[in-house]
């Protein structure tokens, strides 16, 4: 094995090595296109047929990633994709970017890690490094997935592959901090795995931050988006008081930032979305209760964020009340069912679990999204995008605005409809016929 | 009052206007000698004869304020304190720097904002503006002060005076911010009112920041606090929670900061101390409930903070159990009782809640703090601080450290003692004898 071991440090080191990524999606690709455009060899593993012959052909299929630059890889043989798990045993080298979701029940499903494992444990040969760059809670690398690599390959940890976590930090549509120029967070099992993913992750990306073992590195992953959940779910909440008060929280938000140091600003919005923040604050929490232990400031977040759409709700049925109308057999329309702004990323958006009340509430709900043709929501209904049309702004009870997309022009729109509910300060003062969060 | 208007204005413009401070402590004091260094007359006026007598002889009091400072605006009589509150009527500009606490069922005490409003209703004389400094709840200055004012004055605000809100910035301690170098946000109850505010502050302070009313202005102070109330608990929360997990959160942390964007570092502690941040957020949390709002973060929040004393004196007593002894009869000494490191300021210090409950389950109580001589906590008991001498390191059962003074050292204090908790991060690793927080 010490002969495994200089052989993955020569081949690093005179960048031969062979990468697997499993999973190709908003982290696994990226990851790929950047070890790729390094000259490394890479191989992604992907379950589904399509991603595979998507990125097989050079067409691109995520946002934060140049059209390009994948075309180029693929063209020179950097990067190929499979669906041919036993390919494994090609790598030297196994990083893991499969989702890690929560259940309805919001307790973390970790089949994908799991699987992943197995599929690892079964192909893999001797020799080979894993790291895991899903966010998970501390103990995942050591407890979760090291014995079922142990017990499906018969091979031993250090004695005969190396096994660490380096989590992910991708902001999809972060124009300045892509995956390469982020700086990264990794803790291994043992020193050897240490060194060995230093210099594995060094051949693409920039800045690596070692740290003493996996479950840190874990935690390092949680507390970021943990962080974010709490403030997000405070300002929520202020914001909510706010407008009860009379205050422009957007207002107070930018005089709070002229403060030089211990402050942060975070902005209001109809909820918190996208596949991190709603998501593992909620993986630590489980962890916790093994511990005996109850995360207080976790748990009033995920109740605040949990209500958020049914107070948005409320807000609309307030706003169009003030036009004597109610929700029911009104026709509400949604501009923006992203998470967040200039994506076209609708998962756990806010957006969609409003259309759901408003529509169950018999609201005749529709959406304009210029980057989203089509929706499902969370209770199954189906909507396709509208176009944004003068007749469809001026004929609609209802314009709610739930994505500040830059392509929307917010004047326009106002002199086109007749109410406005305003999640997003798009509209700076509110008036009779615009109404803000 | 036009009339009036251009002659504050004009004096303003000319240095000559005559400011009156009420309140000579952290955040007054350091204002007054602010805007005299600046050759502008201040006249301070503060309940505390002895305050006044130490000014006036030019003896400085407060740790942000350089001595030679105070002896020179002093001595060149552009700063005089007072205990006559009738001179107010000698101020065309009158700040209040008052306190403003919480009584001990944790509701707003405003008796400072109230008799100042009335000292100052009974004193000014036409023409005059008013600012309150103090951190209070969103509606104080146009709901509580307005109505006092106007009553005792016989005054119209507008008419005969002006009234704004702009909130202190105080960080005790801070080396790069100070008063004079930090910038302001003010807000006032019309255009005019603003426009003088901004005028006398800027002739202090670098860089003012208007918003558009007096409550935009309450909020802000207030979101800057409940930021860090909110914050600072989540990592106690969690760094309770790593502790249990074998994680080092300190180092969780750092490797946290390396993310580029969207994190800022909290620390973990033994509580929340201070004069702001325990107290600012319970503010809201009290006007939130005549809007018919629970404030659920603030709550959380502040129910952690109720808990860490108690968690704290568990941690001693396990801390003493593996040494097979009880918290009963064990001499205890306690390292730093200032609330934050290298100052002299003990208020709220969750040192000293925590001494509380150990002297309550009858641990042998000491402590040292080299900058605070002797101290009475909350319920009442009060301790002098001992040398720390290698005899009484050798003596005592347990050193807890609570404020990490840099005049501690921490390597020989660990040589000299059996027994520490450490629950400021003093040291790196835990062992035997050292037990982390």
């Amino acid at each position: 094995m010490s002969n495994n071991y200089e052989k993955i440090l020569d081949k690093i080191k005179a960048g031969t090595v062979k990468v697997g990524i499993l999973g190709l999606g908003y982290v696994g690709l990226p990851l790929a296109v950047t070890f790729a455009l390094k000259k490394v060899d890479v191989l992604g593993f992907e379950k589904s047929g399509d991603k595979v012959k998507r990125v097989n052909s050079g067409k691109n299929y995520i946002g934060d990633i140049e059209d390009s630059d994948l075309e180029r890889v693929v063209s020179r043989k950097y990067l190929e994709a499979t669906e041919d798990f036993s390919r494994i045993k090609e790598c030297d080298a196994v990083l893991i970017c499969v989702p890690t979701p929560l259940d309805r029940f919001k307790k973390p499903d970790i089949k994908y890690i799991e699987s992943a494992c197995r599929e690892i444990g079964q192909n893999m040969k001797k020799g080979t490094f894993i790291a895991l760059e899903s966010t998970t809670y501390p103990t995942t690398t050591e407890e979760l997935m090291l014995p079922v690599i142990e017990k499906e390959s018969g091979m031993k940890v250090e004695e005969d592959f190396w096994l660490a976590f380096s989590p992910e930090r991708v902001d999809p549509g972060n124009e300045q901090y892509k995956t390469g120029n982020t700086p990264k967070v990794i803790g291994a099992m043992t020193e050897k795995g240490l060194k060995i993913g230093m210099g594995l992750y060094s051949l693409a990306i920039k800045h690596m931050y070692p740290v003493s073992s996996p479950r840190v590195a874990e935690m390092v992953k949680i507390l970021e988006n943990t962080y974010r959940l709490v403030n997000i779910s405070l300002i929520n909440e202020l914001a909510l008081l706010a407008g009860k008060m009379r205050i422009n929280i957007w207002e107070v938000i930018e005089a709070a930032k002229t403060k030089p140091y211990g402050f942060q600003a975070f902005y209001p919005g109809p909820g918190i979305g996208g596949h991190c923040i709603p998501l593992d604050p909620f993986y630590l929490e489980y962890i916790a209760k093994k511990y005996n232990f109850d995360l207080a400031m976790i748990n009033t977040a995920g109740q605040l964020d949990n209500l958020m759409p049914h107070r948005m709700t409320v807000k609309i049925s307030s706003s169009l009340n003030r036009q004597k109308k109610p929700i029911n057999g009104s026709k509400i329309l949604f501009l923006g069912v992203a998470y967040k702004p200039d994506i076209s990323d609708a998962r756990e958006s806010p957006a969609l679990k409003i259309m759901d009340e408003v529509a169950h509430k018999g609201g005749d709900v529709m959406y304009h999204d210029p980057y989203i043709p089509e929706v499902k929501t969370v209770q199954g209904r189906t909507y396709k995008s509208l176009s944004l049309t003068d007749e469809l702004l001026s004929e609609v009870d209802c314009v709610v605005i739930t994505t500040k997309h830059k392509t929307f022009d917010f004047d326009s729109i106002a002199g086109k409809t007749s109410l406005i509910v305003d999640l997003q300060n798009a509209y700076t003062e509110e008036t009779k016929r615009i109404f803000k969060l």
